[in-house]
C-alpha cells in the first residue's frame, strides 16, 4: 500500500443548500503536487436496503430522480437522521417508502459513491422478516412498490429503468450473501 | 410509469473548478411543488472498464481517491475527451492506467451515480484481447495494477479496499454477461 499524500491546504470553495465543495492541495509521496476537489455531504450517513418481501422476492421502488430528470427503478434508501441508529434509519425508511417494517437487519457493506470526488458513502443492509407498517415520509408523491423475483436479478440489471450503480452493487453483494459466499453482520 | 413532474424554474446556484450545482423547482403530477438540487458534471461522459487480462483474471487498479482521502482498489476509468469515441476513450485510459490496449470492446450498461442528485453517468465496457501498450496519463503517481481472479470476485466485494459501488456493479454485470445471462453490444 503506498504512503498517503500529505494534505497541504484545504478550503471550502462553493456551497449550496445540499452540497459543499472542498478544495485541497496534496503532495504525493513522489513529490508531485496537485489540487483536488471533492463533494462533502452533510448529515450523518445514509442507508440502502435490499428488502426481502418473502423467500423469492425483493422490494424495488419506482421514484422520480431529480438528477436524471426521470423515473427510476431502484432500492429503498435514505439519510440516517441525527440520533438514529443505522437499524432505526432502515426501519423508518422502509415504512415510509414501501409500507413495511422489518425484524431482521444484516449489514453487508459500506459503499463509496465516487472515491475520487466524494467523501462519505452509503451502508447497504439486507432486511428480512417484514410486516406491514406505514409511516408518513417526505416524498412529494407516493412511491410505487415493485415486487421483483430474486431469480430474475440479472434481468433487472439489464432493465433500462434500473441504472443506479450502487443499487446494482447492493443486489450483487446480497446475492453473494444469500448464496453463503459473503459475510454479513447482524444489526 | 407516472407522468414526469413539470420543471417550473431552473438556475445555477454554485460552481467550482470541477462541479456545477443546479437548483430547479418542480411541480409533480399531484400538484405538489418542490425545489431540487443536482450536480451537473462537465465534459462529454466517462467510461469504466472491466478488462480481462486472460480468461481467468481481470485488471484492478489501486489509486488514491481524493474523495475518501485513501487508496482504493477499483476498475480503470476516466473521462471521454472531446472528439473521442467511447471505444477510443476506453483504449486510451487502459494504456494510461494499466499499460495495455485492447482489441475487443463490449458495451454493457450506462450507469447513473445517484439518480436523485446527479445527472450524467458512466458507460461500463468489457474489454478483452489485451496487448501491452503504454501511454502517459495525467496521474500524479503511477497506478498499481492488481491482477484479480474472476473466480474470486465475491472475495473482492468483501475486501475493505474495494468500496466503489459502480465498480462492484460493473463486475456483477460483467459476470452475468460472461455467464451468457446478460446482453452486450460490441463497440
Amino acid at each position: 500500500m503506498p504512503k498517503k499524500p500529505e494534505i497541504l491546504h484545504r478550503s471550502m470553495v462553493a456551497q449550496s443548500r445540499l452540497f459543499r465543495i472542498e478544495s485541497f492541495d496534496l503532495r504525493f509521496s513522489n513529490g508531485v503536487e496537485r489540487t483536488y476537489e471533492r463533494l462533502v455531504p452533510g448529515g450523518t450517513g445514509a442507508v440502502m436496503m435490499v428488502a426481502l418481501l418473502d423467500n423469492e422476492h425483493l422490494a424495488l421502488i419506482r421514484e422520480y430522480g431529480g438528477g436524471i430528470e426521470d423515473y427510476t427503478l431502484t432500492l429503498p434508501k435514505g439519510a440516517i437522521d441525527l440520533g438514529e441508529t443505522m437499524r432505526d434509519a432502515c426501519n423508518r425508511e422502509l415504512q415510509e417508502e414501501i409500507g413495511f417494517a422489518a425484524r431482521e437487519f444484516i449489514h453487508l457493506k459500506k459503499m463509496s459513491l465516487s472515491p475520487s470526488y466524494m467523501s462519505g458513502g452509503i451502508d447497504v443492509v439486507l432486511v428480512r422478516d417484514l410486516y406491514p407498517s406505514q409511516l408518513e415520509g417526505d416524498e412529494p408523491e407516493p412511491l410505487e412498490l415493485v415486487k421483483w423475483p430474486l431469480a430474475k436479478i440479472h434481468e433487472l440489471y439489464a432493465h433500462q429503468d434500473c441504472t443506479e450503480g450502487r443499487a446494482i452493487a447492493a443486489l450483487a453483494v446480497a446475492q453473494e450473501y444469500l448464496a453463503g459466499r459473503y459475510p454479513g453482520t447482524p444489526l
